[in-house]
């Protein structure tokens, strides 16, 4: 098969289809022997392209895997190393078959064991949640607790420089505990994890995204990095974390510890899994924020396309679940059992609903502030483009990484501690003592320093302080130095080799300007007393910033309406974010997109470009197709799958039209996966024949197999059984779905997205087959600032 | 046309379909002639049916339409009377001309407009809001004041039977007006809505469901009958109103009052109006429980099928502006600009949120109640099914209507005055002064009535004084007295000829009695204290009761926890609302989904039965079809269309195959009302030819006529214009969805839900039409207790 290569031209396209490249086909060449038609226009053939294979479960670049230096650092590139989820059912007779077995009772038990399992893995994000938070809560504890002790010793006696130098080692240590652990185990636990689960909600296959050592490399080394000091959140994570538990719960069984339950075999496909994973995701927002319906709201933005009402429900019982485990694990904790006051990692506190929460005439600055957080977001993201561009380039080793992260925790220590030492922000201790770890250091007795407030704390203290501490508590130039400082510490900190999350900060940085306008708004006005709670504009402020940065827009209005317990403020927290989404769009898209674009992940948008209704299905279409016959060479198949130039995943199945020299007509799909299983268990025609006692193949031959299929390298096939013939008729997709060539992009668009199809047959007006659409014919075509732009397609 | 019907076997089926029935071919009968083909098995064939014609705008049945003697009181038959919506938009050449003239900017400046109608909508259904609640207090405030001053007058010198006639006199003239308007001038606003609603979501067309005159009447009724103390509410009936209003604002015109703004005239069409019509829907949840994200959610529950983000936020921003108009115009009427404290017309109060809201060890507790509110929803539910057959078949004159509605009404007032006469449950009058019209009666100075809170007094405000009154405000015997007679009461309310909802009273209802489970329990623990508050049961009480009776989850899990303020109750409330449902099921349907059946409303629901899979297109599909050429004769067309024995809705255009006497193969779809507009145009091949001059027809066209398109037999066709042709291809949807034979019905079904389409070609291998699949096809199967059952079809 390796000569087939050389003879034909570099195509870039159709690595998930079966299509090949537009270029004038080889007639009559040999090598296209195991296609089913060698000549006429628009025949199905095999052509195969000079591109190197990037099977995702591959064993050569396992290790590899996620790292950063095989992002490509172009965003007009779409990778062709992502392989999609089949979201949509291949219906074949076995799968019609077990369906027609099953009984009413049959639907009912897995429907409840479909609650049990969203039970569980509600049950399980919240205690992951509890541990991280305990953890970080400890660890954050001891570090504070040993730099203040040292801070207090020296103020007196001077030498701060030996606190500043305990202080930058101690984050740098556990930094590099983090960075280590995520650079050299599991490079797939970087960063938040919210692209990822974005990516695979949407339908793309990213590699080792839900293994469980992707798991315990995230919990640990976010535990690491929060209790390092840097300018990062624990909250993006669990939603990673819920998702890798859901995707490990729901399959009743773990591949990486070789461990089986034989229980919910039914759930081994790509559809249920997905499901699951939603409610993973939701599950990890509700116990990052203590919001079940701002959780369930953010799966169904991210992830669905298909309103299923039963699903949605348990999603929402899922986070329920989650955010009632993590508050009742605290309650004890805090040893107070059944106060179940704090249902998320992080918790704004309680806005006071006074009768005046806020009034008609403050909705303009409200909207100014959106504005504002629009543009800082912008910043923000194209300034963390540019860092993550760099690091592409040149932080790539995993040496290179652990040291840039320990750096930041050195270089987040240091400008904390002078940002502390140079402040003369002292603020009177009160009696109610908010503050963990109050910093006196040159103030007077009974008084604190304000700047230590913000740098001397976990950044969720930080928020909360921010929020509700009584008016005067920070002067404006403590604000603004923190606000500054921060800013670029975030921006430098995210996207660094280290798990870790980017909410957080966003809020801080937007608490802190929002309380600064608020402080400068009640100076400014003759009768201040209307503007007097500042802590109204560092919500705002927070929700402007954080809305800039990630351009979330539904679900985030009502986590931050959740996580602030009052209803109230919805409207305005609605309008900042809108603001802040219209005005940051305008500049550049928001972080996580960024972040997609920047590892060229074929991500589906949710509607077809507006402006693309003048391209058509055979525009879009990948073509030609290799096709097979119903009753196809065993050889051919091998051959065609071990093709490592072209790496199809889906083969349209025809029948030969009788008395006509013409292309078959669509009768079926096969999948890869499901041909690998085929040749795998030798399913071929003549063996059946000679061994007719020989067990039949099940679903289950297939689950098992799912979700790592062998490579086809893996399966050896003797020349003798090249010759043998394969019946495909049981085991391919019968219904594949099909659409005219004429159809419109839009209408190509709608029907994948709405089924979360994976191949999509384009079929002429004899049913013939003519193309096939997949994600990236269709993830290519995109509004840029121009009208509609086209994206290449990359082998890498 | 008229001879053919006489020849032809009755059947029930395809109404909506160009699908026929199954019986035997009439081979070459002449009235077929203008079907493509006359033999052959399968063939297309227009076979005439003996059925009534019933076209929804069909001037003859209008003043009827909606009227509850049209209602075939069998829930095991589909009527054909109902059309059903495009929400598959017809992509012919004319749309595609359009959309590829409209540039980027063209795009945005639509996107804005939709924005702009969502904030109109907003703002108008929270003024509807406003308005519905000033004048309820107003004219519900005179009427207790005037009984109160008579009762009053009475107690002292005896004859308080003079005060309850008058009371129920009163009530009965409230009720009479509300009935009178509702009963005579427009039926379509009895009742909710909400099955309306639901059904128009759905995709089926319910005559007159969002017309002008409707909204009018719904806004009057609604007053009236809740001045006129029956017990409902007026929180359905609003989101009946933010549909109207929604449906009127986003077309830019109202047919009813021949006014065209020419304004949004891209949004007259099916797929554009539904999204709107969401948005009001939701809207009026959000004004009518202050709950936005209710109110999204209500309408993803009871529409989506396909998620739409950018359709979501817009929905969401409807839902957040409609909460805020209702509440900045309340303010302002209360005297308290800026009080943004009631955004709601239901506000439960604030919960306080305690430290300890609830313990663990209650949630069995709370179970075990929302398992009662089960069957108490159950048994409301049988009774309302009950009652509603009969009135079905004896209570079916307007005059008949709003007698009993009168009836219901004197009943109400006196069953209330009773309850309050004997009840000797005398309670301190507070300092707070908590109760608008505190009758003293017979207990002593300083003290008032405790029944007379419960029933003197608009529903909502007896929900909040059950829910907020400190423990002790009612002895146990007045609350299980209060909750059986509301029952019935309510029960035999609902249904009635009046516009008003169900909400408030199921509320009313579980919170007494949850507040009398919430007292007993105190009474019988050993330490009281814990059980303090029987404000939590009644709460508990209100979610099982309303959840038993109308069965909704999700949506109503958040309305709940928004009306509340307090997410803590969060998953009490989930996990009732899910017992409540789980149990109620067992028995009976929700109460909406009864009325729905009892109009034998083809309504899909989200899933195809679990057990369906044994079914496949050929078995569910209409066929044969009747099919047109790409150019058809109109003589045959009109012929088809006239046909009232059919009334078909869709036609697959087929072109014959050359060398073949076999069916054509499908290569378009068009629409009555395509065809409708076509002929009124004449847009005939030899005109065109004649007047070369002649205007092009253009989508704006059918976008007048939309959605009234006339009957057929309202335009006229001479003798010759029947000899011309007409050309279709422009015209025609040129790729219609279409699947193979063998497709499942669960695949079928979801292909259809999802795209929400409304004709699904069944093609056999060679793309010939076989068959076509409409809603009426699949709603037919739907799971009963034995398995899956089949559902007649009906013609009325």
């Amino acid at each position: 098969m390796a000569n087939i290569t050389k003879k034909v031209s570099w195509s870039s396209r159709g690595d998930e289809s079966g299509g090949g490249e537009r270029t004038p086909l080889l007639n009559g060449s040999e090598e296209v022997r195991y296609t089913r038609q060698l000549s006429g226009d628009g025949g199905m053939f095999h052509i195969g392209r000079l591109s190197t294979v990037d099977l995702e479960e591959d064993m050569t670049s396992d290790e590899d895997a996620g790292c950063p230096k095989e992002i490509p650092h172009n965003e007009k590139l779409l990778s062709l190393k992502y392989e999609s989820l089949d979201y949509d059912n291949s219906e074949n007779q076995l799968f019609l078959e077990e369906e027609r077995r099953m009984s009413f009772l049959g639907f009912k038990c897995l429907e409840i064991s479909r609650w049990v399992i969203c039970g569980l893995i509600g049950f399980l994000t919240g205690l992951i949640a509890c541990c991280i938070d305990i953890a970080v809560e400890n660890l954050a504890g001891v570090k504070y607790f040993v730099v203040k002790q040292n801070i207090e010793k020296f103020t007196e006696v001077g030498g701060l420089s030996i606190s500043l130098i305990l202080w930058a080692v101690l984050n740098a240590a556990f930094v590099m505990v983090g960075a280590i652990i995520v650079a050299f185990f599991e490079p797939g636990a970087a960063g938040s994890g919210i692209p990822q689960i974005k990516c695979y909600l949407n339908g793309v296959k990213i590699p080792r995204v839900v293994r469980l050592k992707t798991l315990v490399v995230k919990v640990c080394g976010v535990i690491c990095s929060v209790a390092g000091g840097l300018a990062v959140g624990k909250e993006g994570p669990m939603i990673h974390s819920g998702a890798v538990v859901a995707a490990g719960v729901s399959q009743g069984r773990s591949t990486s510890l070789k461990k089986d339950f034989k229980i919910f075999e039914y759930f081994r496909r790509d559809t249920e899994k997905r499901d699951f994973v939603s409610a993973g995701a939701a599950a990890g927002v509700s116990a990052a924020f203590g919001a079940p319906v701002g959780g369930v709201l953010f799966s169904l933005e991210e992830g669905a396309s298909f309103w299923n009402q039963m699903l949605t429900w348990r999603i929402f019982f899922a986070s329920m679940i989650s955010t009632f485990t993590l508050n009742f694990f605290l309650s004890i904790y805090n040893k107070k059992p059944g106060d179940l006051s704090s249902p998320g990692l992080i918790n704004f506190g309680r806005f006071e609903s006074d009768s005046v929460a806020y009034n008609l005439y403050e909705i303009p600055l409200f909207i100014v502030m959106g504005a504002a957080g629009g543009l800082l977001g912008a910043l923000f993201n194209i300034l963390n483009y540019w860092l993550t561009i760099f690091r592409i380039r040149y932080v790539h080793r995993p040496c290179l990484q652990v040291m840039e992260a320990m750096l930041v925790g050195a270089v987040t220590a240091t400008v904390s501690f002078a940002m502390i030492y140079f402040s003369n922000d002292c603020q009177p201790l009160g009696p109610d003592q908010s503050e963990d770890y109050p910093l006196q250091l040159f103030c007077a007795d009974g008084e604190y320093n304000s700047m230590a407030t913000a740098f001397f704390n976990t950044p969720e203290r930080s928020v909360r302080s921010l929020f509700h501490n009584p008016p005067g508590s920070y002067n404006p130039l403590t604000l603004s130095l923190f606000t500054l400082t921060y800013f670029f510490l975030a921006c430098w900190t995210y996207g660094l080799t280290v798990s870790a999350g980017v909410f957080i900060p966003s809020l801080l940085i937007g608490a802190a300007w929002g309380r600064l306008f608020g402080i400068l708004l009640a100076s400014i006005t003759p009768d201040g007393s209307i503007w007097a709670d500042p802590g109204k504009y560092a919500l705002i402020g927070a929700a402007a910033q954080l809305g800039g940065i990630v351009r979330m827009t539904l679900s985030l209005t009502v986590i931050m309406v959740e996580a602030t317990g009052n209803v109230t403020y919805g409207l305005p927290i609605m309008l900042v974010l809108l603001t802040a989404k219209i005005v940051g769009d305008y500049f550049v898209e928001g972080l996580y997109d960024i972040h997609i674009k920047l590892q060229s992940v074929p991500f589906l948008h949710l509607e077809a470009p507006a402006t693309s209704h003048w391209l058509t299905a055979r525009e879009v279409m990948s073509a030609p197709v290799t096709c097979f016959n119903r009753i196809e060479k065993v050889g051919t198949i091998v051959d065609v799958l071990s093709n490592t130039s072209t790496n199809h995943n889906g083969f349209p199945v025809v029948v030969p039209v009788a008395a006509s020299d013409d292309m078959g007509k669509v009768c079926g799909l096969i999948l890869r996966s499901q041909l690998i299983v085929l040749l795998k268990h030798k399913v071929f025609v003549e063996l059946a024949r000679s061994r007719l006692t020989q067990r039949k193949l099940q679903l289950k031959d297939f689950r098992d197999a799912y979700p790592r299929f062998p490579p086809i390298q893996s399966i050896h096939v003797s020349q003798d059984e090249r010759e043998c013939m394969m019946d495909l008729t049981e085991f391919m997709n019968p219904t594949p779905y099909t659409v005219p060539q004429e159809t419109s992009l839009p209408r190509v668009f709608k029907l994948f997205r709405a089924l979360g199809l994976r191949h999509l047959v384009v079929v002429d007006s004899e049913n013939r087959v003519v193309g096939l659409v997949t994600r990236k014919d269709l993830a290519r075509y995109h509004l840029g600032k121009h009208g509609l732009e086209e994206m290449q397609l990359a082998q890498t």
